[in-house]
């Protein structure tokens, strides 16, 4: 069941909602969309969420460009989702894995900075061992560019969106360096009036 | 590790968001929290996420309850979050455990009916079978009063908002009978201009 997992890059993907608190949602999304380039990522999205899949380096690149443009409006926005990597049977879109790794979103994302809250969950899979992976990520996590505290069935991140993103993206990679099939589900919320930081 | 998984009841809890897509969000949160009777729960929010933790009937008790106040207002809402049980360490909040098994919010939303499209994903933790764990629910899904599909890293249900709850519940309910830590993140919409159904 994991014979999809060998091979120098692995599909992964994420199912995830970009929600933002506003009349204007339909308007901050599309807007969104239109300054983010999905050209390197499959790409579907129904009444309920997008998915993304592809090399890991562009499914990051894609949910953190689309997260960082609506919070830049400045409305409360928030978005909550699942990645995943070496899910058994996921075995479409293979094509996009011979994209080049540059991530194409970086470069606008340059001069953007917004801060947000995030609370995330590791799930390695398929292992009596499991929590040690966790917590040793946890641990991990503390090294980067953002505030790192324990919640409930969470690890809460505060910092800067790109920050936030980057420290996702390393703690999901490193695990799943070692655990073939690893989920991270994940809530990011930008310019909440609670939050008074 | 899982020698808080024994015993008649366990402690289930879950972490989510409530998002109204209006410029009335704040409204609406605290409008369905005023009808929501949380006494059965330990409760926590913060600017990123609400948890309640104790028996699992409250739990999803609340949830439901919470969404399905929201969702009347007729606003394009949506709620993502994890609920979680058997998690190595999570022992506080043990008083709880003694409320009767009577869900408290029922009653207030026999009356209350809405459309609503879910995705949701079960993590039996710690077990080499969890795929089969996975495969075995969503099938037994498709006897419960939802249309059910599959999408990637996620099965979907359609029907109404209750039903949807109950599917999660019931879901949840008989992987966690087999497998001591079952974690299960879902994202729940309603009233989306997207949904032409």
């Amino acid at each position: 069941m994991t014979s999809n997992s060998c091979g120098t890059s692995r599909l992964a993907g994420c199912q995830f909602t970009l929600f933002p608190m506003s009349d204007k949602f339909v308007d901050i999304i599309l807007g969104a969309l239109e300054e983010v380039d999905t050209s390197k990522v499959w790409k579907d999205t129904d009444d309920v969420s997008t998915c993304v899949r592809g090399k890991m380096v562009h499914v990051f690149d894609v949910t953190k460009a689309l997260f960082l443009h609506a919070a830049k409006t400045g409305e409360h926005v928030a978005m909550s989702g699942t990645f995943s990597i070496g899910c058994p049977g996921d075995t479409e879109a293979d094509s996009y894995m011979d994209e080049a790794d540059a991530p194409v979103n970086e470069t606008k994302l340059n001069e953007l900075y917004r801060k947000a809250g995030c609370k995330f969950s590791l799930y390695p899979m398929g292992r009596a061992d499991y929590m040690e992976a966790i917590y040793e990520q946890i641990d991990l996590s503390k090294h980067r560019n953002v505030e790192v505290s324990a919640d409930h069935y969470a690890t809460r991140l505060d910092g800067d969106v790109k920050a936030i993103f980057e420290a996702l993206h390393q703690s999901f990679d490193s695990v799943q360096e070692k655990v073939s099939h690893v989920t991270m589900s994940f809530t990011i919320s930008a310019n909440s009036p609670s939050n008074k930081a």
